[in-house]
């Protein structure tokens, strides 16, 4: 079996590290738009070559690891794989990349989100072991074909990854929460200290806490970009959500109700018995 | 020289297995009014003696690793300590604490914020390495007295601490930002999971991301509603920056001005450039 990878990221690269050892998969090929991350890719053995975007169609698997909005433009330009090929994203977002499949190639697309990353890019982040043990998201899975997402199946299962079944509609909805408002969230956290009178002399104070909250704001702005475009209403309504939670809480401290304010507290406290 | 530790979970706790390996110190013994913590902290060897409140006033030196409300009601009732001792007190808030030290003790007083912690507390939390190569705030410390203040660095520098002096009012303008702001997101974050029709299917999918930003959200609610009480002022701005930072990335999603927000987040990532 030939895996071919579009975008040789974190994401993308990681995998190529990984795949290369499985013995079902005999040869892991590779691109990127991107000259000098083709270059380090190679330079890292990230995949074993680096063709055309026309040699990848001819693969028995394709990868999609790249931003949300070229997921659903390259989409379009696969309907010439073939028919027997397995098609694999593992975009942030669901609802709007499986609406974009063809329909002659909705059987050979696996919509997977894993659930995994860093705040890092490129090539030179990819390391062996981002998929270990975690969840890994296939959206609408009844609409891809059987041979496809046993395929699918197995390559997450060998990349020892929990399979977790979803709708589309509701992935976005969940991971809105669980990612896309957190990452909005670590951004302003960030703007907000960037914007006082002397950034240098807060930061001097910067502990764990702080470093954990602005972690997600190194993160890509053009992937993020592009995932909150796609998933823009369930981002919206999430922000709202958070708006009223912390609104509550000021209010609390204004009116000095500080056993209220606990109870806030002590609440919050309770994710962590489900987490 | 003998060292009290009037609090022995995590701060007070990490202090202890600190101390007793210094050369300088002959004994470290320690006081918690929670009597089960009293016991872990002699099960743990936290200190070499758990004793009353009254021999702790007779130590060299005094440590206070309780929460600020806590050292605001006990430094009132510490004018009656030996006239060389040095008090020495580890709360997250210092403008409020450096006003309420009695002035017959002024001098004998450090008011210290080591910038490091986790969110667990007890002193089953505590362990050694803490303290090392973290900053710790020593704030107005010309109202120390020099042998005080000595004894105060001889200490954190042999925790291989990195000292910086600041002013109480300007420490707690920045804390407010780098740590209180911090703690009330990660609160309302996990508070806005928690009010979602079916959190456990949100949370199946947490990543590393969701798992940092809701970190700080375990923190004792007991002493974050101390913390937010003393430094409210400092701590309702902070809020206001932050919410106009997260207002204007909405308007920007809104109104799908998506270069901006790019923007917006290409601002946020410099931060790691001092940071």
């Amino acid at each position: 079996m030939v895996v071919g990878i579009i975008g040789l990221g974190l994401m993308g690269g990681s995998l190529g590290l990984e795949l290369k050892d499985f013995d079902f998969i005999d040869k892991v090929i590779g691109y990127d738009k991107n000259l000098e991350h083709q270059k380090e890719a190679l330079e890292l053995n990230i995949v074993d070559e680096i063709v055309e975007l026309k040699e990848i169609k001819k693969c028995d698997v394709i990868f999609l690891a790249i931003p949300v909005e070229g997921i659903i433009k390259i989409v379009k330009n696969l309907t010439d794989i073939d028919k027997n090929s397995t098609i694999i994203d593992l975009g942030s977002t669901k609802e709007k990349i499986v609406e974009s499949i063809p329909k002659e190639i909705r059987k050979n697309f696996v919509a997977a989100h894993p659930m995994t990353g860093t705040e890092k890019f490129g090539p030179k982040a990819a390391f062996k072991g981002l998929y270990k043990d975690k969840i890994v998201v296939l959206c609408n899975i009844e609409d891809s074909g059987k041979e496809q997402a046993d395929i699918a199946k197995k390559i997450f299962t060998s990349l020892k990854m929990k399979i977790v079944y979803m709708d589309a509609k509701e992935h976005d909805r969940h991971a809105a929460f669980i990612s896309h408002l957190p990452h909005a969230i670590s951004y302003a956290l960030a703007n907000s200290v960037l914007k006082q009178e002397d950034p240098k002399s807060i930061l001097i104070l910067a502990a764990g806490g702080f470093r954990d909250m602005s972690r997600l704001a190194k993160s890509s702005p053009n992937m993020w970009r592009d995932i909150f475009k796609q998933n823009r209403e369930n981002l919206l309504e999430s922000i709202d959500v958070f708006k009223k939670e912390l609104k509550y809480a000021q209010k609390l401290i204004e009116e000095k109700k500080w056993d209220e304010l606990k109870e806030w507290m002590q609440k919050a406290t309770t994710l962590h018995d489900i987490l």
